[in-house]
């Protein structure tokens, strides 16, 4: 059987080409090599979203575009949508139990986040919590592996400590993960700060269209002292060359540009031009899949829907493992769900 | 419609004279006038005995039986396991967003648990959330009305917060409770100390044995300066006649024997007896149904099957319209649970 891998997002925003570097290349190219679930987070995006449900909703329906207008194949690759797999939140409380809230209090990834957010004490219990939940996405599904930069290795940590603390106590069910620890670039915003981000509004999306791309390059942060053509020019810290390196296969190409710009001699309009040909070169073929994806929206929630019942099935067969080392295995199995049908032939969702 | 109510233990040993007295009695009687609820809550008894999940298992049909044996009546009482339930654990997760941590400590009632069981900082998350979880007890049932002594009732206004604040985001589609306030009688042990219970080893249980009960109440604590049987007593602080104030229906007899003791004249022995004769009156017909009911296990299992569906039922009809709240009904509804089916007509058990 081929390792399983667990990666996926919260669906808050559409996807950037931040992602596509950090993330979404790396799992098209790893879907091939393992059995891929990717997880439509929404629970979770909940949790720092939950006056915005709607918001969540229609992201997940983006983000699912997103996926397949990248090249994730859902002949190979199981999307799930996280709120439909309701043993994540049953695996999440019994979870609770074996972590302490000063060990959560610890968890540095939680710590820079509720920091950054300004939440201190009044943080939402759910956004405290949610390294347990993400254990719990990540064994219900039985992932050997998970794809992630080492800023989340305490995620991990913290699911491996939950994993063998659990089978210590009632008996080896859960699949303990490990990292897949990939050289994960991080490209900076168009306005040159550390990270790209919807929220922080500097982000070129998968979605955009040619001309909101382009008004978004020529819009992007330089180096503020390049002012004249001849001008010596930096490219440190200048995102102009940071998306080169990210974007233009031409690697001779775009050591020449640098010296020249770090000589003098480039102007900031004409190497945006360039920046721009190198990203259109990428993004045309992504939003090309992606508007055809989204001229039939029934096969996206075909591909959400089939997807979502594989999952849910991997995770009923964990909750009943787990169900039966806890000793809670009564009636032989869990009533039936009297109001659970199938979906209808229509296709008709909500 | 009748209005409905929840109440329940959780199944970390046998009950005993004490629940009679706060709880049981009163459930007894409610049970014709109200859709009552009981809620075996063994998830929540995981809380701070992750340890011992067989014990909790095992206590799940001893409660069962003292149920039985009480008085409920499974025809007009809805018996429920609560870990057969994962829309609590669902409900609970998105509550969790709706709490921030700073008011869960400020809880008085989980305070002065942590405090007792001197957990401090080190008080596992799943105990710590529990207040949440609770609000998900109640309102997966939509109970108007949850029977409660006065030192639980920030139990009752954390659910009513969480409630309003759920349906003021998404939709009015929970049902705001109240709390029922009874005498609640609280039975001091048989040392005398405030409370009787299991973990103190000074309670006397529905399913003890006449020679067991007989030999409690023999090594009861009484005055501890009542030496011979001409001295003065006291009455206060004396567990003997806390117990003939709960369970001698003749009043007059009770204030007899108090005034005769205080005078001096009435020996430990002699009202030890009378207690034990008083106890025996209310505990033979209890133990005479608990061991009927424990000959035919099957019949156990058969009303706790029966009720644990009928509350999932409720607990469904809440989640889908929570789910359709939040928007997160896709695909009409859940996917089908592939492996859950219905218990086979052999009626074999776990």
């Amino acid at each position: 059987m081929r390792q399983r891998i667990l990666t996926g997002d919260r669906p808050t925003g559409p996807l950037h080409i931040g992602h596509l570097v950090g993330s979404l290349r790396n799992r098209v190219a790893l879907q091939h090599e393992y059995d891929t679930f990717v997880l439509l987070a929404d629970v979770q995006a909940l949790t720092d979203n939950f006056e915005h449900p709607r918001k969540v909703r229609e992201n997940v329906l983006e983000v699912a575009l997103d996926y397949l207008a990248v090249g994730l194949d859902p002949n190979v690759t199981t999307f799930v949508i996280q709120s439909q797999i309701p043993e994540i939140a049953e695996l999440t409380m019994f979870y609770l139990n074996l972590v302490t809230v000063s060990h959560l209090r610890q968890n540095p990834t939680v710590k820079a986040e509720i920091a950054q957010k300004g939440y201190g004490e009044s943080v939402p219990a759910g956004f405290f919590v949610y390294p347990v939940s993400q254990a719990a996405d990540i064994t219900a599904f039985g992932a050997h592996l998970v794809p992630v930069g080492d800023d989340q290795l305490p995620m991990i940590e913290q699911t491996v400590e939950i994993v063998r603390r659990f089978n210590r106590l009632y008996a080896p069910v859960l699949v303990e993960p490990r990292a897949l620890l990939g050289e994960v670039a991080r490209l900076p915003g168009l306005d040159g700060k550390a990270k790209m981000s919807k929220s922080l509004g500097n982000a070129v999306f998968l979605s955009d269209s040619p001309d909101e791309v382009a008004r978004k390059v020529r819009g992007m942060y330089t180096d503020p002292q390049h002012l004249r053509v001849e001008d010596a020019g930096r490219v440190e810290g200048n995102p102009v060359f940071a998306y080169l390196d990210a974007f233009d296969p031409d690697r001779e190409r775009v050591a020449a540009l640098k010296a020249q710009y770090q000589r003098g001699g480039l102007g900031d309009v004409k190497v945006k031009r360039h920046l721009l040909e190198v990203l259109e070169a990428v993004l045309a073929p992504i939003r090309a899949r992606r508007s055809e994806a989204a001229q039939s929206m029934d096969q996206v929630e075909r591909v959400l829907y089939e997807g979502t019942t594989r999952g849910r099935e991997v995770a009923v067969q964990t909750m009943t493992a787990a169900r039966r080392a806890m000793h809670l295995d009564y009636f032989g199995t869990q009533p039936t769900d009297p109001t659970t049908t199938r979906r209808d032939a229509s296709g008709s969702s909500g």
